[in-house]
């Protein structure tokens, strides 16, 4: 998990051992700020050579969610510097870690320091996780949890930052924690009524038949715009699915064929129980997240 | 608002331009950790010779309170540590600024870095909120803000951290930046039915009579329990008031002689009007503001 590179807004390419953030900014006082996570990956330019290039996965709608995210907390947001800051560290990873295929990205945007109104920027490149292997050929163990909201609790309430991607994440690692402790892998929230919602670090996706659902964003329950939904959903209507952003219960996961988390990390993951009841484990299920993972170009297992 | 003085746990005091936090710090890429706010201040000790000694006002209290957050999160927390920073700091900050009679020291705490198993600690004293003389003569205009929740929404929901006063404070800020907006100096935040519960950085106080009221803690609603307010209601009844932890609506503060946003950085400050709409001021109201300032060794203005 150690940061393998490290680039700073407006100085660039950095030791990665530097501490960079002081201790009265704001993204670490207050959370205040906002950030990005991507895959990068090595992919081969020709066969025959072996040459390869690096792969910032959907950067531009990395970066203009980053720009909605910071938007969303006035704080400023400079594209083109950013873009600048992703390559450059990208680069640095391929040159320093010839042997790795994929890696974790991770862009924050801060404000900064009282007084000085200037943000603080930076971006690093990680480890993937640890056990993404098993993850993604066991699947996962999900429970359910009440992220104290409702439906419309985010509607007319700028304030409350629905569908910002915040710093402020100590409640989904909260979340992470508690399922980690009742034996299971990650969390699902749902509002007070049951609906659901989503996980701590990413989305939830179940299909029925050729038929793709995950929660509706924008919509009052404040929950996240996920880019590899957004992937995933496009391309799954050029292959002929049908792709609903709509609203869900608890019951219609297990109703359907399969049940995934999705992110820009693992891609996605077979929800394989929930709440401790397995989840239903068809062939159409098999057939439907195989198809998810080539629509998001992530390994079958 | 520069940083005056600066301590790392483990480390001791540091010169306040050290970036001290790197970039994979969970309290700044997930707002990972817990914080105190406390004031500091100059106290004569011999009139006569004009020797004075530094206080760091209600210490044991904040520092119970950092405990109860870091165990909320699971995160160690070493008392005999902080205490050790602390006097180390104020010493710092009362040797160095030796003009400056009050500052507001910061205490914060974060889960570390990755892989590492070892907590962030450090602390800082800044100068006091440019504003407080203004807002302590004047009073402040506040304006109401849904909090998305209900009185309950935090009730065998661990997870949610009600009470914790964690560095995801990125809401609370996005309020006082509402507040703002609408030309207002602080938001106050209410249940979706309306209930009182906190304000961003500060506990709601309101007096009738010999009676002072304010928001109970503990009970499901989520919000933090305040030193400061502790002080206030336990000096309040040895002084024969009577102090009441319950349950408010916005109508409650209307009805009162005087209600007030109480903090330990500002003390009692005066509502002045809420959402718009004068709060009265009445002789009463000023006698039991004036009371809550003496109770709580704030000076009247």
């Amino acid at each position: 998990m150690a940061i393998l590179a490290l680039a700073v807004l407006g100085h660039g390419i950095v030791d990665p051992s530097t501490a960079v953030i002081h201790a009265d900014d704001l993204g670490v006082t207050r959370g205040d700020g906002c950030f990005e996570g991507l895959r990068v990956r090595r992919v081969p330019t020709n066969e025959a050579t072996g040459t390869t290039t690096v792969e910032t996965v959907d950067l531009t709608a990395h970066l203009r969610r980053m720009a909605h995210s910071a938007d969303g907390l006035g704080i400023g947001f400079d594209e083109a510097a950013w873009r600048h800051l992703v390559l450059e560290l990208a680069d640095e990873w391929a040159a320093g870690y010839p042997g790795q295929d994929e890696a974790a990205m991770k862009l924050v945007l801060t404000r900064g320091r009282p007084g000085l109104e200037q943000p603080t920027g930076f971006g690093t490149v990680s480890d993937p996780p640890a056990d993404i292997d098993t993850r993604r050929q066991d699947g996962i163990d999900v429970v359910t949890l009440s992220r104290g909201t409702s439906d419309d609790s985010f509607s007319d309430a700028p304030w409350l930052l629905g569908g910002v991607k915040t710093l402020s994440y100590v409640i989904n690692m909260a979340a992470q924690r508690e399922a980690a402790s009742r034996g299971a892998h990650e969390a699902l929230f749902v509002t007070v009524d049951g609906s659901l919602l989503e996980a701590p670090t990413a989305s939830v996706v179940w299909a029925s038949g050729r038929t793709l659902r995950t929660v509706a964003d924008g919509v009052g329950n404040g929950i996240l715009h996920s880019i590899t939904v957004d992937t995933l959903f496009k391309r799954a209507a050029e292959g002929g699915w049908t792709t609903i952003s709509g609203h869900g219960q608890v019951e219609d996961l297990f109703d359907a064929d399969v049940a995934m988390l999705v992110s820009s990390g693992f891609g996605p993951l077979r929800i394989r129980s929930l709440d401790g009841k397995p989840l239903p484990a068809t062939p159409a299920g098999a057939e439907s997240l195989a198809a998810c993972r080539r629509f998001t170009d992530f390994p079958q297992a």
